[in-house]
């Protein structure tokens, strides 16, 4: 059993207003990972967190990239391996943000943290320098007031969350070892209500996968060969209708069979939470209905069942106005979120 | 009974290394008019066009703009009107031109008129500004040749048919009186089959309609609301699919009330056209299948079925990559080809 310091919560208190301010510091930063233009903007949230780490007492700092993607964005690792016997902990999270478009839709500039109501605004502020920071605080505070942490700790940030996280996998993958640990925290996710803490202990997984269906073999008018030529968009059409039953069942054979239900305990837990149907339609959703499977509570169906969503259809005419033209080829973006022992 | 001038062939021999030279010169103006870059070409081959007008004795010239599209480009008309009792025809055709890209599969610059293999290569050659040249040019040769013209003619030429052609449905709409004709000559087609002449006796109308699907009321993360939150692409390819059955029948209720069948004399005369289906298919769609209603022909399905077709699909995230929204709006632009009769 590991006691909390007795002077930490007295050190959180006083040091409140530097830790936001240190946080400010860190939003301020536009580390826009998809954006080449802000590839020095990555490099300085990357040294500012590793500053971070220096000044706390982590040790083996590194900013890794992985050699197969040399144009990555680096990862930052830091440990403080002195507890021997005791659980390891890996921090993970991301210092790079989404595009800040469209700019008009933002009440203070994206990269110019304000309070309003008691909220911090800020490109990235939830997504995710702000839990980022509360962990690398965390640590540092306990650091600080004990002189030793009660458990190992391993920092594991990455600057390509955003884009698809390809260098995070690789090093992952090569370096299983180095990052062996008990537990992993990643604190990329959201509250389940204001004010309530939320332990989300899985998230569902993914396949991503492009439909392509080619027509004729060049783009043609719809006014001379309408009627005889192959619509891929037509084709797409039957094949989505095909993929997903009206009543939001999944038509692939075999879509369904390892998907394992909750456990009772997963349930009962999901029972208790406040949750209010008719308002998460409308507030969270916006939408006059729900779809998707009826004989599932609305928790389960996004929790715990396995789905399928169309994304886009890039092809043919999707500019402003009018184009008659039947395409060559068009496609449609799918992913699947999947449950445990799916096999896809 | 009209006969051609005694002189008009020799006349024609002898200027056709003129008359393709001239129309070099204006194959040569850029004159594209979906960019606005290009207006001033416009108005050069607007100039040029009414300056062979003017030299071949045509009256009443006028650059017109209809005065609800001063933005618009302007209308090209002239007339010649001393043959009482004689037949009016009116010349319609178009000097604009769509854009030359992708630059790259040119064999030689689209706005440098070349002649390989006996025929002349240009952006605008054989739409529309070649079959406009040659109407000038045959109303000339026998306005030279015989000093008058057999029938009344009246020209109206636009800049904006591959734009949508607004102005000239405007001025048709206002100006009908003095537009008035028995006979109106459109040479915006093309030859059936090399080397053989075509009459086209008709086009197919259009309906244009862009089908738009609202799902949540702003872009939802699929992990977080796949399963309920309603998928606009979903929706629209159950549309789609109601739209139209697999063997190409559209189901719209009511859609083939008013369908006209061919004639037998039309009928008969598309027998005799030289037509083999398999090199339509390959050549000219280079699709494995020919799609549609199998109980008619093709060429029944082409020019005198009405169809459907979708041409696009706007919305949610059409680039590169993987993005998984489920987005708030997406949309179907869709267009239904229609013959005589039907009331849309």
């Amino acid at each position: 059993m590991v006691s909390i310091p007795a002077e930490l919560p007295a050190y959180l208190d006083q040091n409140a207003d530097r830790f936001l301010s240190e946080l400010k510091d860190l939003l301020r930063i536009p580390s826009v990972s998809t954006l080449p233009a802000h590839r020095p903007d990555m490099e300085r949230a990357h040294a500012f967190l590793a500053e971070q780490m220096r000044a706390m007492g982590m040790e083996n700092i590194q900013r890794l990239l992985p050699k197969e993607r040399p144009q990555g964005e680096p990862l930052l690792y830091a440990d403080w391996l002195h507890a021997p016997g005791a659980p390891t902990l890996l921090f993970y999270g991301h210092y790079d943000v989404q595009p800040p478009d469209p700019l008009s839709e933002w009440l203070t500039p994206p990269f110019e943290p304000t309070v309003r109501d008691g909220n911090l605004y800020a490109r990235g502020a939830s997504d995710d320098k702000g839990q980022v920071f509360a962990q690398v605080k965390a640590v540092q505070a306990w650091m600080q007031t004990s002189g030793r942490l009660p458990v190992n700790v391993k920092f594991l940030l990455e600057g390509e969350e955003e884009v698809g996280g390809e260098g995070v996998e690789l090093y992952v993958r090569q370096h299983h070892d180095a990052l062996a640990c008990d537990c992993a925290v990643v604190s990329d996710t959201a509250f389940f209500a204001p004010g309530l803490p939320s332990l989300d202990v899985g998230l569902r997984g993914m396949v991503y996968a492009e439909i392509e269906v080619q027509g004729p073999s060049r783009d043609l008018h719809s006014g001379m060969y309408g009627g005889v030529a192959p619509n891929p968009f037509e084709a797409l059409a039957r094949i989505i209708v095909g993929l997903k039953s009206v009543e939001g069942k999944i038509l692939i054979p075999g879509f369904y069979d390892h998907v394992q239900p909750p456990n009772a305990a997963e349930l009962e837990a999901w029972k208790r939470l406040p949750f209010d149907e008719n308002a998460y339609r409308e507030q969270e959703l916006g939408s006059a209905a729900l779809t998707g499977e009826q004989q599932y509570s609305v928790l389960e169906r996004t929790w715990a069942r396995p789905t399928l969503e169309v994304h886009g259809m890039p092809g043919g005419f999707t500019g402003p106005g009018s184009k008659t033209v039947i395409p060559a080829h068009a496609s449609a973006k799918i992913s699947m979120r999947l449950v445990p022992d799916q096999r896809p």
